[in-house]
């Protein structure tokens, strides 16, 4: 499938380099083609080629928004609305405010989350938020823990791309998907994160997992 | 040891039973001692006194409360906080409002928790908080799923308070227990909650863990 990553971090590279590997055609999409070619002239393949954010959303089928939660509706925007409609959005982003320092708070949870904020503003696309509870290595290598008996969640209005999204999860790896529902139970994975950060300082390492047993 | 559980609904009735048979001298705190006595009088073992909050945290090693979340802090005060001076107070408490409907929303989360309003309310006791992460039934019984493999979790300031509670813990059948660090982690594992009554819905069971693999 034609995917753009729209952002160039950690997870953005870890997700495009994942995805191309598994034969997908990707772009990476970013704010400034020149700065980050340069940034990343060592850790991205040639083959993954860069665009702006709105060249890459308009030739995509799937969107995967890897950006810090505080840029998420910021990057959204400058990819286009339009360019994005009909289009499944996959959210993997975080509400986290770091300004008062670590562990981090959440600038919105409980009554609402960053997936909703998503997809109200793109009401015509169909976002599905799914990932965000798991460090990027994790995410594209889930075997590396427990091989990869683990669970990921997704959340979204739309049962086909909830679909489309499971079975992108599933050829990465992922072997426990459960659907929670509607875009309103991303309130719940976003909440995850003040737990995941505090296992993180307690375990001393990214690399752990929940898995959901039943 | 001499346990006092405050709340006789169905978390402190199964800790109760739970802790009465695994050989500990437990009284059942209430409010109503007449009242509950009519209400329980099919469901609780006649070995198991029943007393007032007060009366039952006075002769009492160690405290958990077992109440709705809204309670809490006005149980603990009924209880008199001088009677739990120094104790340990195993805080299973969650801060779910129902007010406005189903899924509940939190009433404190995110900069602060109802264990660290907990704490700050008995300055002097040794506030532990756990169990809040699961149905009463795998509280006691956490064999009933996946043979006991999965995780719960401790948070506190006093690491011998905490060590008692994991003895504890771990004589009820808790395989995998974290230390989170101070009462301050209880914000993690109280904003678990909207994930937890998510999962409920989407696998329509309560029957189920949250196992930490790394």
């Amino acid at each position: 499938m034609k995917i753009a990553v729209l952002g160039t971090g950690m997870v953005g590279q870890a997700l495009a380099t994942r995805l191309h590997d598994l034969g997908h055609q990707v772009t990476l999409g970013t704010r400034d083609v020149g700065d980050t070619r340069q940034r990343l002239a060592d850790s991205i393949t040639a083959d993954i080629p860069l665009a702006t954010l709105s060249d890459a959303a308009a030739t995509a089928e799937i969107v995967i928004l890897a950006v810090q939660g505080g840029a998420a509706l910021t990057t959204l925007a400058a990819a286009g609305p339009k360019q994005l409609a009909t289009k499944i959005v996959i959210d993997i982003t975080n509400p986290l405010d770091f300004t008062q320092g670590f562990p981090a708070t959440l600038f919105v949870k409980d009554t609402d989350s960053l997936g909703e904020q998503i997809q109200a503003a793109l009401p015509d696309a169909r976002v599905v938020k799914t990932l965000n509870t798991l460090t990027a290595d994790l995410m594209v290598n889930p075997r590396k823990v427990n091989d990869g008996q683990h669970t990921v969640f997704i959340s979204g209005n739309d049962d086909e791309a909830k679909h489309v999204v499971a079975t992108l999860l599933g050829s990465m790896g992922h072997m426990d998907v459960i659907d929670l529902g509607d875009i309103t139970t991303a309130r719940g994975t976003e909440m995850l994160m003040p737990l995941w950060m505090r296992l993180m300082g307690a375990l001393d390492t990214t690399m752990f997992q929940f898995k959901v047993v039943r």
